[in-house]
């Protein structure tokens, strides 16, 4: 480090930690966010977006201050003084980065600009189980359209990359609201000063976990909850309480359904009727794109937090059997000012973010992860080191079968022949080759099956047949090692199939 | 940001620009630095190596004080302290973070510990042109064995890595050195001190740069230069110059010719029997493994910057034709103290980093990324828009070429045919689709081929049979998109593939 960072004299043994809130991700847990990355990667490319990777530091005063909100104080960014004094922070999502790199560029970009990026972003909150500091978002936005049907694509490509990631259809849907609807409904209530439409969003926002006479006490007087603690209201009249609670209920059913209601509560305002149009362009838009109605539905209790959202907001979440939200997964909306910051000129925008590890934390929980039993997951097949004087021959059976495609390693530790095996075992390797002293100067090579032996251990296939046909070990001569273990590598591979 | 972080008020109007040394990537070139990170991850898989994500913060004790090193006191890390006031820092390497992991979780892992990573790392360095302050490194490592047949398969890894990014043999070569050989050497000259030993390797360093005469000078008494700036030399008697000078000539040739060489020169002393015979046992598992002679060679001139190195140290380098090495595109070493820093213990590691970017700088250079004419480099299919009415028929259109695996998006800003037509020419589209009034009307969709287009106006393709057959517009039937647009690709697949 610098000196003038000047950190405390390193003490001679420091102890091996991660900093608070960061996490090591191993094998199976890297291959399934790659695997998700990789999939809704290729559903973005195939709607025309482009990749675009902006660094990790942005300077402070483009990022903005949209965090931290007034509901979390502690939330902020990792910021830092570069030489020359200005500001950096690395970036918390990354819609900032991109209206940085739209309003750098826009002159020599082509319009619509369509890009999708993917990576990591940073925190600077307070860690706590299952919130890290560090979590990776993949994001695709329109930059240059104001048509609803720039709205619809961006929900259209949340539907399909949620499917191509391996949520089926039924455990997640895309909800869709308007902020313009609730504009219309407060303006025709009076109320049209920003910070008491903060509050009524929070309230409603609260709607899950409090219920509707929760949010009837925050649109209101205020609320005094169990532990004696008072949230002041928004001190809306009783018949705006009234007015947003009937919107509210207005979700529910069918994309058309919920429009019509809609409509009957908020369609007389100047923004509820603005609101209400796009809605109806984007449903139409939907239906052209065949997008079924339970996979994209409108819920005008929707708020999302940004507050740079200008009008239709979109939230995924992960649904229970029955419909019941397990949480959001992923999310985004239009907002037409965050490049304005830059240029001064209005220039509209829409997209989406997946919560990588949130997703991938919902496919796991569900056993959804396609292949999760191959490749990376499998272990490679161990080769098992003797002497170090037959280390040539380890070396070259392990080339031949990485040479057939068959991952490989030779052990190079120091254990003996039963360490050696239990090691196998832990790297899930399908099949342990030995190449004794004996065996090499037969010409012969000797395999055990370690899939048939835990399949053996599990007790999922003790009949007398299964064992004669895979008898756990087999000598065969040398140049039928890659064949031998190939067969049994795929003879696993089905049996799991059967069995799963 | 927080508010103990105190940046100054932000301006009305923040200038949109990043950072100095941090870059965005684009379309084409973030495509080109993936393919590499998956063709060499796909090669450490197939040897049985484990992916690992830590994060990108540590606690700057636990990354340790390896950079900077005193030839340039501006390179250092990018720290920030942490709201219970422990330095966190930014990982400068994949190395010190696994070291760190290695540590904290040793006795769990199946050992030896295989592991890659892959991921930005930062430097908080001057930037300069081609130097950034963020750039990726995708790394395999082997924690837990002291055999050299550990580090011939990290050098095989490395020249099996470089032929799946693309190189072809011929066009890089893994260079191996080992430090014990100038230690032995070095010892033998009575030259024990480890701050003169560091000027002798920076020296030796600078043997490309500076020449024999140049060397000479550094290793004795200093050099001036031609500025008339002077650097003081490590101050050896004239025999350990001559001794040093024997060694550095004593690479080129195959390993065989080298190895003989070497032991002339260094085999006299413990330390360079040891490191001889480390060399030839990499030798041997190299030749096992089939790695050709002139993909990996031995040469006492390599030094590599980080000094925690302890053993064989490795550099892959570009060549120009001629076998002229064009720069490192990546390098690496063993390093068995690193894990004792945290446990006390000795662990020996040994692994290697590609430079991602220099490698991608390599192969754009020499034009050799296989399919760049592919996938990410070829826009998708433009839908013109011509009337809002009809945006169903232009998004159904693009949903079907996308169901067909035909990357397709519809025009979604304000502007006329025309400018549309340039628009997909910019994105690189393959094809335009027409469906205006008439065409709707009439069941029918016009397919405009722009590969043609373009062929025609480079002027490869103006013979009159060539025009006949891609005539560059046709009118079809509505349900004949998908064969016409797919007819178009290919034909433009091949024409390319014939042609380039």
């Amino acid at each position: 480090m610098t000196d003038s960072v000047s950190p405390p004299a390193t003490p001679s043994r420091p102890e091996a930690r991660s900093p608070r809130g960061f996490a090591d991700r191993r094998g199976r847990d890297v291959a399934a966010e790659r695997r998700i990355v990789e999939k809704v990667a290729a559903v973005y490319e195939r709607w025309g977006f482009e990749p675009l990777e902006t660094p990790a530091f942005e300077y402070a005063d483009a990022l903005g201050k949209f965090l931290p909100d007034a509901d979390r104080p502690n939330e902020g960014v990792f910021a830092l003084q570069d030489d020359d004094d200005q500001w950096m922070a690395l970036r918390y999502d990354h819609t900032a980065p991109l209206a940085r790199f739209a309003a750098q560029n826009w002159e020599t970009l082509p319009k619509p600009y369509r890009r999708y990026a993917y990576g990591p972003v940073w925190r600077n909150e307070k860690p706590g189980p299952g919130r890290f500091r560090e979590f990776w978002q993949c994001d695709a936005d329109t930059v240059g359209s104001d048509r609803p049907e720039a709205d619809a694509e961006i929900v259209a490509m949340a539907v399909e990359g949620l499917e191509a990631a391996g949520l089926p259809a039924g455990s997640a849907v895309v909800k869709i609201n308007n902020r313009k609807l609730l504009d219309g409904l407060l303006a025709q209530s009076g109320v049209n000063d920003a910070a008491q439409k903060l509050v009524v969003m929070r309230a409603i926002d609260k709607l899950d976990r409090l219920g509707e006479a929760g949010v009837r006490d925050l649109l209101g007087k205020g609320r005094l909850d169990d532990s004696g603690a008072f949230t002041p209201g928004a001190e809306l009249a009783g018949p705006a309480i009234g007015a947003i609670m009937a919107f509210l209920s207005a979700g529910g059913g069918s994309r058309d359904e919920t429009l019509d209601r809609l409509s009957a509560v908020v369609g007389g305002s100047e923004a509820g009727a603005a609101g209400l149009e796009e809605l109806a362009r984007i449903d139409a838009a939907l239906k052209a794109l065949g997008v079924p109605q339970d996979q994209a539905r409108f819920d005008p209790a929707v708020v999302r937090g940004l507050e740079y959202y200008t009008g239709p907001v979109y939230e995924a979440e992960l649904l229970a059997p029955g419909s019941v939200s397990l949480g959001s997964i992923g999310g985004g909306g239009r907002y037409d000012d965050l490049i304005a910051r830059f240029t001064g000129e209005t220039v509209p925008a829409t997209g989406f973010s997946f919560g990588v590890s949130r997703l991938a934390y919902a496919l796991n929980a569900a056993k959804l992860i396609e292949g999760a039993q191959t490749a990376s997951a499998r272990g490679p097949v161990v080769v098992i080191a003797f002497s170090p004087d037959d280390m040539a021959h380890y070396l070259a059976a392990a080339g031949e079968l990485r040479r057939a495609g068959i991952p490989a390693e030779v052990y190079l530790g120091k254990a003996g022949m039963k360490a050696q095996m239990k090691y196998a075992d832990r790297r899930a390797a399908p099949a342990a080759v030995i190449l004794g002293g004996d065996e090499i100067a037969a010409g012969q090579v000797t395999i055990k099956d370690l899939d048939a032996g835990r399949a053996l251990a599990a007790g999922i296939a003790d009949n007398e047949a299964w064992k004669a046909e895979r008898p756990g070990q087999v000598a065969v001569a040398r140049d039928a090692l890659v064949a031998t273990v190939r067969g049994i590598i795929e003879a696993s591979s089905s049996f799991r199939r059967t069995s799963a």
